[in-house]
């Protein structure tokens, strides 16, 4: 049987009720499987209501040490432990842990030549026996997108980027499906239409698609990591929206990328 | 070899130089150990910092759902995560959780004729299988004092009760040492003299000390569940300083609670 490995992010987080619909789609789904979330903007409305000035650097924020902590709040905190509680309600047996748990995720802190990041972290390795053990006693692991980098220090790290490590990193003990869920229906072949939703991508296609600059600028990187990851044993890549989780992992709704 | 299962109270995490001695001496330990924590003044100064007014029923502090929300960010996201870090810094490996996490601690809202404690759980059950299991793979499991209702809701718990709920459902597994290290140097019998530690207490020395009053109020009900605890197949209850734990440990600082 397949393991899922499902990211969903952060819009559906805030919203409650699509939040509880789509915990009860994952925790009907059968077979071993591992959640990693986002935060989306509980983090920055925390931010705000504290006071403290979210910092950008050449557009990108920067995860300075009070925004660190209130991440690490957020994420692995209130965020991670409610989706458990929400999930062993629904006879999901769940564990919520982040990337230092376990030394589950090593990482380093991002260097970068003329952007100071702060403590955004890079992964280096992932701890794969654990996670192993984990799974054979069929818990459920609900991954924070937080790492560390093993002498003491928490780092902020990007919730695709944790998906896909896993993903790659187990996929020589199981046949991994990799799924990104969020609020839009798929990959669309025309922006302005959201029943263009392109069922299958082969990287064939997908390099005519890119010629043709079909592909939305912002799905760009998650298609490249998409594409990364099957090149590196996942079997089957599913990206589309949260509400359709079932029909996403049935393989009719969303779009899947796949070998050919 | 003795499970060692302990406490640190509130003050240790306030003071970050206390709190890096305390984790340097708790992860030089040898065998198996879980670490409790509380959470401190941090909770009330980010409710203070958020504005949130804590409310307050028969001088008792009621869990509201604001406070819920802020308990579990803080215990269980910065406080219980950062503790990891620090730990996996040592070559400790450790794995921080709370009691929904693979259903540990199972509790109910607790119940009062007069008085309303919101979100404040009394537990009902421990679930001793995954414990031994993150045990047995020489995981040290560091818990954050929320617990759940099996029915999604989490709950804010008494850190003490929580060490002492789980030395008692692992005593039968363990030879277990429960320890609540925290700024006293242990039991005084003279409040006014710190030095004045009792090394040892017998279930015969504690009602002859209740009965000449000699015990200070608030250290009566940690020592009544202390005793309850060594009844329960606790083999030995350790009081004392955070400072001193590789001491406490030994026997020669503090105060040790044995059944004889």
């Amino acid at each position: 049987m397949m393991l899922h490995i499902i990211k969903i992010g952060g819009n559906i987080i805030n919203d409650e009720g699509k939040l509880l619909s789509f915990l009860e789609k994952f925790a009907a789904i059968e077979g071993k499987k591992i959640l990693i979330h986002g935060g989306g903007k509980l983090a920055t409305e925390m931010a705000e209501q504290l006071k403290i000035r979210q910092h950008w650097n050449e557009g990108r924020r920067v995860t300075d040490a009070k925004t660190l902590k209130i991440v690490t709040m957020v994420y692995a905190g209130y965020i991670n432990k409610n989706i458990v509680a929400r999930l062993q309600a629904k006879y999901c047996n769940a564990i919520g842990i982040c990337g230092a748990d376990g030394n589950l995720i090593q990482a380093h802190k991002r260097e970068h030549a003329t952007i100071d990041y702060g403590y955004v972290g890079d992964v280096d390795h992932v701890n794969v026996e654990f996670l192993l053990k984990l799974l054979e006693q069929d818990m459920t692991v609900v991954f924070a997108p937080i790492t560390h980098d093993k002498a003491g220090q928490l780092l902020n790290t990007n919730a695709d980027t944790i998906a896909q490590e896993i993903a790659v990193a187990l996929a020589s003990h199981f046949e991994v499906g990799l799924i990104y869920s969020f609020e839009k229906s798929g990959v669309l072949l025309d922006l302005e239409n959201p029943d263009s939703v392109i069922p299958r991508i082969s990287p064939v296609y997908y390099s005519e698609l890119r010629k043709q600059e079909k592909i939305a600028h912002g799905m760009i990187p998650k298609l490249d990591n998409a594409f990364a990851a099957l090149n590196s044993g996942v079997k089957k890549v599913m990206i589309g929206n949260a509400a359709d989780l079932d029909r996403l992992i049935a393989g009719t709704a969303g779009t899947t990328l796949t070998h050919e």
